[in-house]
């Protein structure tokens, strides 16, 4: 009798076999007993008679929620069910059973969920997301590797910061000063330069003390460089992955996305070319809203929501003031005051998900910029470097998979897009 | 005239192409100048003569190693040809021409080349180890997904440590202290009780003070985690990821392989099922060798050296003394002195590259556990949890991905096996 998992049962309708799980949901109909089982896969109504076994009937008065067990019996098609199909128990062997479970089908406040992260996993919802999730960052790396980009892992402990050295993670480094890495980009360029095309993701840390939607303290983000790419590449390439990452959960999350009860009219409307518009564009869009802003300040969330609100797709926008930017960023040739950079705002009020630009290729700009920005020289030595031997033109962006994750899920805070949250008052489970 | 990569240049003989790429190597040979040029994709060298283009032959006399560049011409087969094709130059723009490269032919240090990081990643053997560095992390995750885990990223900054204690990496926390990860497993059990089966891939750290070439402050971990899993879980699907591992990189990165002169036949002998020793027999089989080592010994670097020059393949070492090993390891129903865990040892002298272990699932002798080891209990509420709420058997391993690489390149430091090490004396670039 083979260990099967739920997602896989449709393969042994008629056969006896064996489910390792956990109780997920309990209930008797007079002398039919009914537990459904979840085991990471999906969900199993097991229905339990006394004359089919007596065993199992008797031990089903030890279930309660999250029980863990093993259950024997025979697979049967049944088109009404969770899944298509159940299961006719012919053995329930209890491993543990809770006397109680913290999470019940009642309503539980955020905080009192978050705490009990490391269960709150385990309901479909969280579930549903957390697939998605690794659906998503498969989607980013099978478009990038399919066009030659090579994964480069970038370093976590670094000895500068990319931008907004406020919001540094300091920690002590065998006695020197260590950072935790903001970004990955400055690595990229390094790598661009000796591979081409390369892409990093992992983890990013910004000491935000924001405690909005859209703020985690340690997020993941992918970010691709491109030697000798410029804003349409980050343009094209976004667009194409932005769609492709689409595609793919509409292909193969269906059900997840069911679960979660989103609407996917909405997702299968997001086609490429996406919009574009300038900052200058998006200035006159949100004073017209109403909006008090001038040219040089930048988008918050609340202005980045409205933007997104009044347009249908995704929409790009580009050519932001150089002030408002980081100092790596290419100047427009065309307009000093702005430089060639541009945020991804997604739709349904989701806002920024994507930040790209071309970098400074002049050494002596950058220098001027690094100088201006007041960032420590040296620490960039290395930095500098890139534009010193064989400097070229380069561009790329990072996506936020949270962000991305959230917008596809439908699910407005981007706490519930990451396996376990941290923010300003969390770093517990 | 359209942009090409040099490893798609067999698809353009007899186009006129361009290239876009850094001079590599310069030589002149009468009245033909040769300038091999990299692109991060391969090398090709370009055929400069004064009669088909007057304009690249004057333009070569400004061409330095490292001179960043496009080049225009006609792509012609030659089987003699790095690459098998060479390139008639037609024009040459230059980018940005380096009065000169610090990394020339010549030898240098490991020091000076670990200081110009950022620029080594440009030579030929280091491109080639990223790549397959790359090959190895996608062959991990394609073996995997096609096995129904799930992606789970866990957590960097943590409240408790799992192991080793003494090499946190601590910082502040908006005023509390956390620390850096040191292993997504404990997380990836409560992942895998929610998804079943589940991995995560992401850096960890250890604050160690040792020198070896088998050490890193940062590492790159491969994790998988599987409920209801066991020891003979741990032989069987690492084993068939390292062999996966194996065919994968031999069947994608010949070239690379080949770059690096490394002796194929080796990778090729090695096939599933690996050798299994017991702690004890290993412990036998190093008194023999005229090891000081008694049982409750933990193996060092040598000792490990040792074991894996003495089989021809990799060979699993399990069942190791409690007191060696981490607190939550399950104890062997048979012999309570030993718990249920393995290390994979790779040969030629690698030593280990897989730790794994049944977990612990009975709360009361993890709690037991976690007091005898001195760690902070409230940190562990959650861990505990997971086995409060439908415990269950589960197993899991790490693959460590710097010294898989290095194994397999044939790297003996695994400083190189990373884009950018962190060791003690080390942080920068």
């Amino acid at each position: 009798m083979d260990r099967v998992y739920i997602e896989d049962l449709h393969q042994h309708v008629g056969s006896e076999v064996r489910i390792s799980g956990w109780v997920y949901h309990l209930r008797s109909s007079g002398k039919i007993k009914f537990a459904v089982l979840r085991d990471g896969t999906g969900l199993v109504q097991c229905v339990i008679t006394e004359s089919d076994s007596p065993q199992a009937f008797e031990v089903f008065g030890q279930l309660t929620q999250e029980t863990s067990c093993v259950v024997g019996g025979v697979v049967r098609e049944d088109k009404r069910a969770t899944g298509g199909h159940e299961i006719l128990a012919r053995s329930i062997e209890v491993i543990q059973s809770p006397e109680s479970y913290p999470i019940s089908p009642k309503e539980h406040g955020v905080g009192f969920l978050m705490e009990n992260r490391h269960l709150w996993l385990r309901s479909s919802k969280q579930n549903a997301i957390m697939r998605i999730r690794a659906e998503v960052e498969r989607a980013c790396r099978d478009f990038l590797d399919e066009r030659g980009f090579v994964a480069v892992d970038s370093p976590i402990l670094t000895p500068s910061a990319s931008e907004e050295t406020s919001t540094l993670f300091e920690l002590d480094y065998f006695g020197s000063k260590a950072y935790l890495s903001q970004s990955g980009q400055l690595y990229n360029e390094a790598a661009c330069m000796a591979l081409g095309r390369v892409y990093c993701f992992g983890p990013s840390f910004r000491a935000e003390k924001s405690k909005t939607r859209r703020h985690l303290t340690e997020f993941w983000m992918l970010e691709p460089e491109i030697a000798f790419g410029d804003l349409d590449t980050v343009f094209e390439l976004s667009e194409g992955m932005v769609t492709a990452i689409i595609e793919r959960v509409l292909e193969r999350r269906g059900k997840e996305l069911e679960i979660l009860e989103r609407d996917t009219s909405k997702l299968e409307k997001v086609q490429a070319p996406f919009e574009k518009i300038t900052y200058r564009e998006a200035v006159r869009i949100l004073k017209e809203k109403g909006f008090a802003i001038e040219f040089g300040d930048d988008l918050g969330g609340d202005e980045e929501t409205a933007l997104s609100l009044a347009f249908e797709g995704p929409v790009f926008v580009h050519r932001y003031p150089a002030e408002a930017r980081a100092f790596y960023m290419q100047p427009d040739p065309e307009d000093g005051s702005v430089v060639m950079c541009t945020d991804l705002l997604a739709p349904e009020g989701v806002g920024e998900i994507i930040g790209g630009s071309e970098r400074i290729s002049d050494r002596d700009l950058l220098e001027q910029r690094i100088e201006k920005y007041g960032l420590p020289k040296d620490a960039f030595r290395w930095y500098l470097d890139l534009r010193t031997y064989g400097s070229v033109p380069h561009a790329g962006f990072g996506l936020g998979i949270e962000r991305t994750v959230g917008w596809i899920c439908g699910v407005r805070h981007i706490r519930e897009t990451i396996p376990f949250p941290r923010m300003i008052h969390r770093v517990y489970p």
